[in-house]
Parts: C-alpha cells; sequence; structure tokens
C-alpha cells in the first residue's frame, strides 16, 4: 500500500470559513494503516475556542427564529449531500481512522440514522395544550432551543458521532460546536462542508479542533450551555464533573465492557460468527465491540472456545486497500502497545491463550498499528483484562456455572453500556432482559446497537448524566420546556384577590 | 392567640418505624404565629442517614418487582388518606409554617395534583415497541426504577414539595428518602404515617431529619442514584455542583424573582386585585410568588402604584388562627431581620416607599415574626432588593416605558422562574410568549403555576439540573431508559460474520 | 339453594331520577341459577328514549365546560364507591349472571382498571403544540367530548363492559346513555346510584332500558354522535352498518373463536391447567374465552387429550351460593339449548365426544340454566362447532400437523378476537405474534386480554370500526380533533394577498 | 394562449405498468384555460378495478415484511424526486386543473409536507411496552398494515390530495390504489411515474382511473380495507355509508363553508388583503377556501364592503401562461354555469350585488371556463348560496350584530370544515377558539389549514368517520393495533387453574 500524500495543515471551521489555527500548536494526524503522517491538526486555545463560541452565539438568534419546517429543509438537503458524497466520506474515514471501507459505510449508514431522526423534529418539538385546566385556564407547553452547545467526539467514528450527536442539536435550533477527536478531525471538516452546501446559516455549525485546553473552554464558557461527549469514561466522567461544576447541562458516554451470554441450548457455530464481528470488527474499536463471551456450563465453554480457536485464528487483519481485511489497524501505536501491555498483563494473571495476536504478519505494510485478533480464556473478575475496557483486538472468554452467575457477573461489573445473550429459551432471555443492569440489550443479536429511532445510552458508569444524545430523547436533551398558563380577562369582571396557593383541584 | 404545647421531640421514619434521633444535635422547631418553640428536631449525623440509606436499599428489590399495578393501587389508598386527613394536615403546615388555613389548603389540594399525578404512572412508564427495524429485529426500550433517590425540601411548603417530588418516585418503583426542612420536619413525618397505612412496605419510604451534615451524606453516597431539590438558588447550586460531582443525577430548583408586566391596556383594577395575593400571600414566602410589577408606561405606573397603595396598606397580617389574615408571620426571627435589612438598604440605594410593612401592629400575639405589606417604588435593576429573591412581603415597582424593556429587564435577570403579564391584546401576550427567558409564564395569570400535569421548573438560574420533578417529566427523572434489540433464530440457517457496523438502512 | 325474592319492576335512569317505564312494555330478568324470574325491566319505546336522550344533551354543555380536574374529582368518588359497594356489586352480578364469586369479583376488579384509565383523562385529552410552524404562526390541536354517546352492552359482564365502554366517554367529557343488556339490568341500575352518589351532575349518565326498539333510536337519532358495543358478531355487523349509515361514529365489537395452540414444547400439564380455567370459567361466556386448543403433532395432541379429559370431567358446575362451583348455569334456558344444539350437531358431523356435559347432575337446584362441560376431539374447520362461536361451555380440539397449520388454521377464519399459544420457544414465538391475523395475542397468557392502559379489540369480524373503545385510545374515540392555526397582526404591517396555496415550507 | 396538442389516450397504472383501458369507455380531459380536450381518459370496468385490486394484493404480503427503514427509504427517494420534477409537475397541475403556477407550486410544497410526515413513519408506527403488568407478563402493542386500501381524490389538488392520502398508507406497509378524479388523471399517472423510479415494488402503488363504476368496485370489494375519501360532502357521504355497509374502516371529508369573521379592532385594509387570496385563490375551487365574511357590526361591515369593492373589481381572471393571473377558469364549463345560476338564485333571493364576475373580460382565450370574481352582500342563511358549498369565485357577506350572533351562525351551519377570525383581542379569540363547532380554525390566518404535522380535518357534515387521513393520525388510520401479552413459564412451576376473570389488580 502505497499513500503519496503531503502533510497538509488542517483548519478549524468558525462563522461559516476555514480558518487558519493562530496557537502554533498542532497534532499530528497519522493514516493508521501505513503510520504516516498525513496532516497536522490546529489545536486551539482559549482565544479561538472563545471566538468560536462568540460566532456561534451570534448566529443562535436567526437560527432559532426559523421556523422549524425551514430549518428541516436544510436537514434534508445535507441528508442528500451525504448520500451524494458516501464515496469520498469513506475514504476520509478510512484513512484517518483505519477502518475497513465496508465498515466505514456501515458507520455512515449508522450516521444518516441520526440525520433522519433530526427530520422529525416538527414532531418531536411538540408541546403540549390543556384547554381549561380550571378557571378557565389553558396550560401549554413549548421546547426552546438551548443556545450554543459544545459536542465533543472521539476517534472511532468520525463521522457518525459527530452527525449523531449535533443533527438533531442543529434541527432544533441550536448552535453547534463540534470539537472532533483530534486523530480524526479530516471526516469533521468535510461535514462542514456539507453543511454548509446544504444552506446552513454561518455560525450555526462550528468545528473547533483542539485538546485538553479547548475542551476546558468548552466546559467553562458560561455561553456554552449543553455539553455532549462520546469516549472513554474516565473522560466521561471529568467532562460531566468539570460541565455541571459549571452549571451545564451534560450527557457523557463512556466506555463498555459488553458480553455475550452464551447459553447451552445456542447454536454454537452461529454463535462464533456472531461473535467474531461484533468482537473483533473495527479492531474492537467500539464502544459498543463485545468485549468477551460468557458461556454458561463447562461443556458450553470447551466446546464455543474450541470452534472460536479455529475460527478467531483465520480472521485477516489488514489495510482498508484491501478488500479482504476483516479488520484494520488500532489509531495509534501507543494504542497498539497499551493493548499488548493489556495481553501481558492478563497472561501473568493467569489467563489461557487461546489465539496470540500481539505480533501479526502483515505484508502490506510494515509500520502500519497492526494487531492480530487474540483470544483470551479462563479470565476472571479479579485480572484487569476483564476490569477494563480494552480498546483493542483482545478479546476474553469468562465462564460461569449458570445463567445466574453470568448475570451477577455483568451487575457486577462498573461498566454497563451493552451485552447480549444468544438462547432459543423465553425464559432466559426474559430473565436476562429483566435482570440485567446495561443500557443496551440484545438477545441473539451480536451487537446490540439500537436503532436510530430509540435511545442509546448505558448505564452505570457507561454514561453520566440523565440525557440521551441518541434517539428520540435527544430532542428533549438539546431544548428546554417553558410552561405556559394563558387567561383571557373580561374587563367588566373582577376576579378579587386570592391569597390561598392557587389550586385547580377541589377537596370535597 | 394561645398555644399550650409542650416541647415534642421528633423522630426520624426508617424501615417503617419512628427512630429516635442518635447523634445528640437537635434543632428547634417553632411556631412561628407565637414565636414559641413547639418541638426539637433530631439532626442525623452521617451513620444514621447511612442507616437510612441501608433500610431504604433493602426495601428496593422487592418494590421494584412489585408490578406497577400494584403499586399505583398503594397510591390510590395514600391519596384517599390525604383527603381523609385535611385538617389535620391543614392545623399541621399551618402550626410549624404560620400560613393561613386557606392557604394551607391550597397547598395541599396542589400537592394531591402530584399524588394523581402519581396515577399515571402506569402510562408514563410505557416504553416503546417496533417491529422488524430490520433484519427481523424487534426493538423495544423500558422504563426501569434508579434505586434509592433522596428528595431534600424546604420549609416553605411542608405537604406539597414533598409530595410533588417523592410520589412519582415511590410510584415508579424507587425507594425514597426525603430530608424535610428542620423548619418543618412534623408535616413530613405525618405523611410517613400515611404512607405506610396505605400500605407502603417498610423502606420505600424514609423520612431523615437534619442539616447540611445528612445533606452531604445523600450528596455523596453511592446508593443514592438520584437527587431531587427545591430550595434557594445558593443551595440549589451547591446541591447540583456537588450532586454531579458524585455522578448523581440531580434537578434542583432555585429561587425566583418573579415580574408582572402591566401593560397599558389591562384592567389595572383587576390588575391590582390580581398583585395582592400573588404578591404578599403567605408572607411571600413562595417560589412562585410575584417579586414585583413592571408597569409599562409612565401613566400606566403612575395609576398602577395609586391604586396599590390603598389596597396593599389594608391588608392584614395576622395568625392562622385568625381567618380574617390575609397572610401570617415569615419563617423565623433571623428572616424577618434579613427582610428588613433588605428594604433599609433599597431605601438608602433610592426606591420610594410607597408601604411600608416593617413595624406591623399584630395584636394577636407580639412574639410572631410578623412583617407587614411593604412596597417600594422607582427601584431600578442596579439596587440589591431588585437583583435578589427576597422570601418576605416586600414587593417593588420597577418602571419600563415598553413591552421591549420590561422584557429586556426580565431577561437580563439571572434568575427566571415565573413572570406573567397582564394585557388584553393577543399580540403583545405573543411577543411576550416567545421572548421571555423564563420557564412558566402566565398571562393574564397572577401565579403562573403550572397544573400538575405539565412541567414545572424555571430557566437560568432557577434551575439547575436537565431534569423536571414535578409533571409528567417526573417519570423520566426517576427512571432510567433500556433498550432492547431482539431476534430470534433458526438452528438451521446461519448468518455469517459481519465486520462491518450494523445498520439497518441501506444507501443506494 | 333457595332465594326468596318477589318479583321486582325496575326503572329507567333518566336525568338523574329513576324512572318508571311507560312502555308498558317488560321481559323478565331471571337468576339462572335457580330458574325463576327475580325482576321485570321496562322495554323502552322509542318515546321513552328521545326523552332520556333530551335529558342528555341538556346535561352536556355544563358538563363540556366544567374542567377535566373537576370532571376526574368525581371519577375518584366513583371508584372509592365501586370498592366500598364490592360485596353488594359481587351479588347483584352473580344473582342475574349466574357466575361465581371469585368470577364475579374479577369483573369488577378488571372493570375497575377502565376507571383508573379515566382518571388519566387530564393526559389523554392533551393536544399538540408547535410555535412557529411557519410566517410567525403557533399550531395547536384540542380534543373535544362529542356530546351524547351511546353504549349498548352484553350481559356477559353486567358491569364490567358498562364501565369499560363509558368510564372515558364521561371522564371527557360526553354525555353517556347506557343500555345494558335486558337480562342484567339491575347492575347497570346500580352503577346509576353510585354515580349520582359520586357527584355527577343529572343527565350526564343515563341508563335506558330496553331491546332492538331502543337500540334502533339510539342508532338513528341525530343526537347520538357515537355508538360503542359489545356483543356477537351479527348484532355488532348490524350495529356498525346501521350506526355509520346514520354518519356516526361506531365501534361494535363481536364474537371470538379463540385458540391456543399447545406446541410439543409445552409443559402439557401446566398448559392443561391454564386451559382449564380460559375455556370453561364463566360457562366459558367470554368473547375471549378459550374456544378450542389446537395441539401441534398427533403425539401432542393425544397426550393433551389425556390429560384433558380427567381435568375436565372432573370440573365442577353449580351456583354461586357453592364457592366450590368451578363455574355456573348459561344465562337463559334458549342458550342452553342452543349449545345442546351445537354439541349434538357436531357429533353428527363427525366430532368425537371426550367429555360430555350435556347432562349434569347439579344436585343444587335442577331448575337453573346448567350444563357440564363438554370436549370434543377431532373437530374440523367444516363442522359447525368449528365455524361459530358457540357461547357455553363445549370446547374443541383441532389438531394441527405444524405450528403453520395451525396458524394458517386460525387465520383463516372469520373471527379474530383473542389467541394464544404455549411454548417456551422465542422463535416459535416470535412467529406466531407476527404473522397472527389477530387483535389480542398471548403467549404463555391462557386468556390474552389486555391490561386496563392497553387497547383491547379484535380483528376481521371481531370488530368493525377503527375505534378502540378500551384502552388509552378510547380517548381518541370519545372526542373529536380541533386544530388551530394562530397568528397575531400588527397593525403597521401589511402582508397583502396571497393566492397561492399556503404552506410553509418551500422548495428549493 | 396557443396548445398545440394532440388528444393523448391515457393509461391506468397497474402491476407496476401502464395498462391500457379494456373497457370502451372514455372520458375527456380539458385543459379549462381553453376550453379544449386534451386527452381521453379510461373508465375501469369492474373486471379492470379487481385486476387491480388483485396486482396490489399480491405486493402486499412482500412490501409489509419491508421493514419500515427500507421502506422509508423508497420514501426518500420519491422526495428527492418530486423535488427534481418541480417544474414538470407544475405544468401538468396547470394544465388539466387551470390553476395559476404560483398556486400549483404551492399545492406541490404542501404535498411534500404529507411526504415529509410519512419519512416518520418510524415514530407513528411505535407500539407500547409495558414490564410486568401483573403476574409476571408483560404487555406490548403493535400497529400493523392493514392490507390494500382505496383512497378516491378529487380534481381541485391533482397531486397534493393523492399525496395527502396515500403516501403514509405506503409508509406504513399498505398497497394502495388510488383513483383520481377524471378530470386530472395526469398528474396521478406522474406521480406513479416517481414512485416506481424511487424504487417501490410493483403493485405496491396502483393508479385505476374510473367513475361510479370503479368507486363502486373499490367499496364493496371486500378485498379493499379502508376507503379514504376528498370531495364534496353528498359524495362523500355515500362513500362513507357505502364503504361502513361492507364493512370497511372509511375516512371521507366533504366540503366547507368557511368563514371569516371580521371583528371591529381588526385592521381593515390588512383583513380585506387577507381575504381576496384565501376566497378567490384557485378560483375558490378549495374545500378551505373563505366562503364569505362576517363583519362583526354594521359599521364594520359597510367599511368592510366599501375597501373589499375596490380590491375584488381590480382582481385578475386569465389563464396560468399569465403570470399576472390572480386565479384561473373553473374547472368545466358544467361548473361555469353552476356558479352562474347560484349568482342568479342569490340575487333572486334578496342578496346585493357588490362585484359581478358573471361576465369576465378574457382577452386571452374566448373559450376558457373562466368567471369574474363575485362579491355578494346582504346574504343571510335562508339563501341557498349561504347554505351551499359554491366551488367557484362568487363569495359572499353575512352581517352579524355581535360576535355572538358571528358564533352562533357558523355553529348552526351544517358544515364545519374552516373558519377564521380576525381580532387583535385575546378574549375574543379565546371565545371564538373554544365555542366554534368547526375542525379548523384560524385566528389572523385567512386560510387555516394546519401545517403538515398536524391533523387536518372539518366536523359536522364536513367530515364523515373517525379517522383522519392527514396529520399524525393518518399512521393510526391506516394500520391496526396488535396488543401481546407475553410471559414465559418454568416447567416445573404450576400455576393451576383460574376461572375467576383475569385482572392484574387487586382490591382490598
Amino acid at each position: 500500500m502505497v499513500v503519496n500524500q503531503s502533510v497538509r495543515e488542517l483548519h478549524h471551521f468558525i462563522g461559516g470559513k476555514m480558518v487558519t489555527g493562530t496557537s502554533s500548536r498542532f497534532a499530528d494526524v497519522y493514516n493508521p494503516s501505513i503510520g504516516t503522517v498525513i496532516a497536522k491538526v490546529p489545536l486551539a486555545d482559549r482565544e479561538e475556542v472563545k471566538a468560536a463560541i462568540d460566532a456561534a452565539k451570534a448566529a443562535f438568534p436567526a437560527w432559532k427564529a426559523t421556523s422549524v419546517g425551514k430549518r428541516v429543509e436544510i436537514i434534508h438537503r445535507f441528508r442528500n449531500l451525504l448520500v451524494e458524497n458516501l464515496d469520498e466520506l469513506i475514504n476520509t474515514i478510512c484513512e484517518e481512522s483505519g477502518k475497513t471501507k465496508e465498515d466505514a459505510k456501515g458507520e455512515i449508514t449508522r450516521g444518516l440514522e441520526s440525520v433522519d431522526l433530526a427530520l422529525n423534529a416538527p414532531h418531536l418539538l411538540k408541546g403540549e395544550y390543556s384547554v381549561n385546566v380550571g378557571g378557565d385556564i389553558n396550560a401549554l407547553s413549548t421546547k426552546s432551543p438551548l443556545g450554543v452547545v459544545a459536542t465533543i467526539a472521539p476517534f472511532n467514528f468520525p463521522i457518525m458521532v459527530p452527525l449523531a450527536i449535533s443533527s438533531m442539536a442543529v434541527a432544533v435550533g441550536n448552535s453547534v460546536i463540534l470539537k472532533p477527536s483530534e486523530r480524526v478531525p479530516i471526516s469533521a471538516l468535510y461535514l462542514s462542508k456539507l453543511w454548509q452546501e446544504a444552506g446552513l446559516p454561518d455560525g450555526v455549525w462550528t468545528v473547533v479542533n483542539g485538546d485538553k485546553e479547548a475542551v476546558n473552554e468548552l466546559l467553562e464558557n458560561p455561553t456554552i450551555q449543553a455539553i455532549s461527549f462520546v469516549g472513554s469514561t474516565p473522560v466521561a466522567e471529568y467532562i460531566y464533573q468539570t460541565g455541571t461544576k459549571h452549571n451545564k447541562r451534560v450527557a457523557a458516554f463512556g466506555g463498555g465492557k459488553n458480553f455475550m451470554i452464551v447459553m447451552p441450548d445456542a447454536n454454537l457455530e452461529q454463535t462464533a460468527n456472531a461473535f467474531l464481528g461484533a468482537a473483533y470488527g473495527a479492531a474492537s474499536q467500539r464502544c459498543m465491540a463485545i468485549s468477551g463471551a460468557i458461556p454458561v456450563g463447562k461443556e458450553t465453554a470447551d466446546r464455543f472456545v474450541a470452534i472460536l480457536k479455529e475460527k478467531v485464528a483465520a480472521l485477516k487483519v489488514g489495510p482498508y486497500t484491501d478488500d479482504s481485511s476483516d479488520f484494520g489497524p488500532v489509531i495509534t501505536e501507543q494504542s497498539k502497545n497499551a493493548i499488548i501491555e493489556h495481553i501481558n498483563t492478563a497472561i501473568t494473571e493467569g489467563a489461557q491463550v487461546v489465539v496470540d495476536g500481539r505480533n501479526p504478519s502483515i505484508s502490506a505494510n510494515s509500520n502500519g498499528f497492526y494487531l492480530g485478533p487474540t483470544l483470551l480464556d479462563h479470565v476472571t473478575p479479579t485480572m484487569k483484562v476483564y476490569q477494563e475496557e480494552v480498546f483493542g483486538p483482545a478479546r476474553i472468554i469468562v465462564r460461569a456455572e449458570s445463567l445466574q452467575e453470568a448475570i451477577d457477573l455483568i451487575n457486577d461489573h462498573e461498566l454497563g453500556n451493552g451485552v447480549t445473550m444468544f438462547t432459543n429459551n423465553g425464559l432466559a432471555a426474559r430473565k436476562f432482559q429483566e435482570e440485567i443492569e446495561v443500557g443496551m440489550v440484545g438477545i441473539n443479536v451480536p451487537i446490540p446497537i439500537p436503532v436510530g429511532y430509540h435511545n442509546f445510552g448505558g448505564w452505570k458508569r457507561s454514561k453520566f448524566g440523565e440525557g440521551h444524545m441518541f434517539g428520540p430523547d435527544q430532542a428533549r436533551f438539546f431544548t428546554k420546556s417553558k410552561t405556559i398558563s394563558e387567561k383571557w380577562l373580561s374587563n367588566d369582571e373582577d376576579n378579587g384577590s386570592s391569597f390561598a396557593f392557587p389550586s385547580n383541584n377541589t377537596i370535597s
């Protein structure tokens, strides 16, 4: 694989213009498939972020005053542009994230679901209206946009997450500032171009590139009304605590440790196939990736591991330019090393290596950040590889004696993003569905990501804050409710004064 | 007025039992109408709060597992008991808060609206169900109770606020710990009795009396999943920042500076009557009390103040035992002094006294914490009495030249709880309704408190957190969403492995 | 069993008064457990019905203008009275319908669910409110009561169906005329007493006793806005066609032929127990009674029939005064004869008698309309006993080779009220749930009646009309929607004239 | 204006193919602007309609089984094609209906709102899900498509009404048969082309051209599950009564007599301008056209008529090829004559002619079906021109002494489609909004057509049937509800038999 590309200097997108960074701080953007720097992205200082916020604030009143019908008309055009630019978007994603083309296409398709959701804004913005709640008063409610909101996105879905956490915010009338991951800024800037082409007024959509300094300005600046974040749990917790310390509305989505319970009655061949894609796809760099399997019963475990051993070993890691690659590199050299360290520690702690991916042979390009698939058996809750999210293709087998033990294991884990179970038994599925302390649950569905028009979000330390940033509840997160009590008086009546607390009911 | 009453020692209500305080710290509970201590309330230390939390936690699993139909059946009985105990509840409120009987009855009636709302739990708990969102997957969602939640209530509505911020929490399956104001613990304990009589299992409802130490334990204890608070803005902010620092879901409602815009076309006699009750009722100790009027235009202001001068001066302050009292004392001697200090400062800063209530003649009992009604004219935004919530019967007139100026004044204030306007003009009302940056809006409604089945909550520094603790959104605040993707497999089909990110749409 | 009772003359309940019938036509009301006439019920002629309609019409405007909060307050009191009068209601039901006390209590409890649903009227009446749908227009909608509506109830649920098809109608502001079955008028009149005691204004609730003449006046009278009916399919069809011919809104619920599919993996002992109560309870006189079982596979059928044979034969039929009775008599002598005729015909057509209930030995009282439990095996789709609803304790076994055949059989039947399946297999359950052409579906639930806050209603010839009379959609059936587009003009702007069709979107 | 065009023979669109008519009956399609036949449209006989129904039925199962996401994807493409074909669609509408280009564009834009609404199908199809409604039963509901549905459209909106009454029907999974007006079949056939190009499977969308014979087959054929109709009141009534006689679900929208109340405080110049477009636009051939004004008070009436006299007289009627035309011809020569007859009768009955449009001078083409604008004053309720919908540019003034009289007049009229009022007074507007017996209400909005995401529909004889065919309630009209009660059993527990009626509540 040969990519001939000079190192471009990227920009911010502020007030409808591509703006050169002035902080003189930059980060390298890699093509992880070849281990080469392809661009340098400016890291905004606080003044640059403030300027971006000011531009967003200036755009807000006119955008808020635009009817939702006209706002949605722009979303329609934006949707069409995304479809028209599909190939270019795929290439951009693949280049800076390393994922396969098919995977990048899946990501965009999923992102489109969020755009489609934003097309529902006229419905999701509806308030309630009650006639004569007492005393000829009508009560009604409305949902108002918040103002300037910030969304902070991770590297693993360069297009999908920005679409997911900003489309609705735009549609309901906010100005949105996106701070993409400094690993994948090119995709975010590409979206800026499309928003502008769709007719979005300048300042309604902003991209500020940066690192913690930019994030902190967003968290502290009083103009920012809400923060939505997707990333790792420690950062999500920091975002939640810091944003709320500045009285903001915050929804911060963290990592996952997502298990697949395998029941004895499951078809193990089918289940293993489902496991492969859900566990190793995108080099396991998904917050909803299956982290490991929990086969129930020794016999199930032995048979399942035997089937997996062969299948996992046969997986092909390679660059996105090779269509036969099952998955690509991890995002950085540091990430690669951290995953290897995770495997090493697990072995020290007693895990058994079924498949070892630490030294993959990648003929295509030896400088890419590749790791082969690793499968560890006999992992237990005391091991680090069990307790922490591993953002790379090292997956684990945890053995349980019973469904109850499997459920208890999962419920005791501090993360609660996703989980799935394979079985044909209705009773087992219901018990699982009811008792499991996890926000997104699959039954015979390998990656239980809800469809775009249902809510997405984990429990426990996988999600901080009440709100949902994906799914229909987004429209609530990005608006505030106003309740109006309306009455009209006749000039010739006199209602006198009432000193009692008003109520429209009576007790008798 | 003579009340002959020994000083009782109050309890906590933990695990279905009245429990004696063990901290050896107590607070005095006054009858503010006579300025006499009627009870001493134990102030829980951290260990006592922990014990209460443990009891609540122990009760949760069984309560959660109880069908919503059976939970609501208990709410029905609780509602009936509230109605049956109406007179006793009124007396309890009046005695410890000083408000008039009519006002106490209004409070209870309003509280019943929250209980009625909780009867809707079966509807408000419904999740969504979608057939075949793609690949024969059905998607569904559920709302699960959070676990143990805490509600921290203010002194000014001893019954209504506890009902409002706990009935739904109970109905949807949580265990609830109420920390009432140490000024009015008797009402909260009375509710405990009724809950128990209604058949609520022990531990589902808890009352812990205390001060900041108890609050801090509730804010920091990892078992507590959510905090709902009603009180002053500084404390609301503390609650929000501290609760979220411990990763909790928090909704904290603070104070208000609620203005009544008086338009030139309004019937000023009607409007003045509306003002009286809304501004001075309950000695102005309501977060939704009208703090002041903004007449539009000099002529309107002059006429309105002239009408008010006479009416305000005629208001009668006195004990609840006298049915002709328009309002009663403020809650404490300290509060009385603070309000007088507010008036003094305002005069120093240039406000003009229309009616002076600093030295009321109260024949009934000279030791009660009484203040007469005060009205200050020509108040301006730079004055302290304008900027801060005054929790007592000192109300202000702020003069504006135009509707736009009136709206701008209100929008520039840091609080945004309630607001109202008196006019017959549809265009003015619409402009006001749309542009005003306040959460609860009245049009010709003196106190724009939404009816119980609509959302309650302010904007800006009157409310911290996304959630609504009153109104139908309560059911969301006190639950968490789980989304399930369900599919059933045939053993003889093999879906293979998919390494791409899953989506149910296709782009073509 | 000895009931000493003179034959009372019953009344109508019109305008808040018990009114003597003037038509000089009467029907006998029996106690079916002893076969004795206990009352005679007047059959209204058209003039009497018109008078009732006039009284209901006169009451409508004030009731509509009453706030929903006050209307619901009456529903609360009505609910409490139902609970307080439980024993008396049970006795009334048992006496005129013959069902067991436990069954009567179940019926009332279920009826209470409909009353509870009506308590949700404030929510279910909410309209929608959209700000600035374009051109500064706000759009809003309201739900208005229809006016005078009629509900026509069957004999088999003397209390539940009247509650179910009228509570919401009352709560949302209509005047309701109930025509109960002339077999069970005493229960309906009892309800009238409770409504009045609860404070419902005179004329809002009316009971007109009668037969087809009264029904026809209700169907044809232009004041009647909507008809809700529950009964047999031929009458439901007549009601739908005749009511709509007079331009009314009609929902008419007919009969059922409700099958239980028994899968080979089901626990047949459990399933047989579930079958017994669902099939023979209330002497099978329920539109949701299980009419028959469809075991899948010969082995399943043989085993299931063997188990049932013993259990069915052991069932005890007898009067409600004997607590050990499993079920009581059928409603009339004619009904008894018709069921025997059904059995005779089935035998002629080739059905095999497993248990024969045609000649039960009832020591208690030989004049009651008793039938023992009958079970017929090898019933096929060409037999009359298969095609028609049999409203009495003759149940059938239909044998199918496969799940697909079972589903096809059910889908080919003209009725589609209820159906259930017993299995532990998730895939089978899903296939069944998706493909079955029936409105109410059970999975391991013997009688799949939805809980009160979900919709009730069959498909195919089991229900005529779009509307739902039970469940939350009731509030829609009993109201009509008004949509308001509101704008306020400034006198000094001129919008000119637009001759194009107005739209708030633009195409560009 | 010269249009050189041969007379084309049109087709049906059945099973994805343009099909030649075989009945040998045809109707002439005119260009009303030049009075010339431009096409002949085949009138299907019953056999042709049956064949179309068969093709639609054959397509249903696969379309129903298609996930809603994929169905909506086709709606997206269809929407894009409508926008791309805008100019061609405008020309088609103008040619066969005679309306102006601007008006045709407005119609299409409005039609797009219905397509946008259909994009919300994933949300609007959601069922409800309740966990543990008692006894570990989960209750859930789904919405299933009906099967083959028919929509019968009028001439006055050749594109908008077909889009409005079919887009959602398609999106939720039905096969749809459109019978367009035989006056405007070309537009309907154009839509067929676009549906096919968008990827809609053959048979899901069908166009059958015809007259009453085709309509009757649709009304009687048992395969047709639902009928939606828009047209005149007498035909709507026929459709409702005939469709329901065949047990179908029917929503039939009829005509309107839509008044504009003019209050004394209204700006009469503004109001007159609003009246012009709303009353005479599209040659008044809209069911929501303003039929007349009701000025309140003699002074208001005199001034308003004086202003209108001048403005109405200045209106320009002419062909769509002339951009300065305010409106075009009426649809046929017969329609023209009927309107003239209406005017003649009104004059005989005592109406005063303010502006007489019976003999317009149209230089462009003397053979078009043109009528100038007519305004009649002093019209009273006894006149025919008051009682009936006049589908052409003859509008009336009805004088009322008070708002109450104006409201009473409107409420006494048998039609109740639309109504509007011009005023600045909030109290008057509220009284009007509450008391008026009309389904669609404007306040200072000349044509109160609700935006696409709110419900559309009149009251009284303007709408037959419960359902809404426009707006979000469409999704209910075109689906049926299934309620599932689901439980899973453990093989080792035995629940025994229950003979009582099942309920999940308990009374105690």
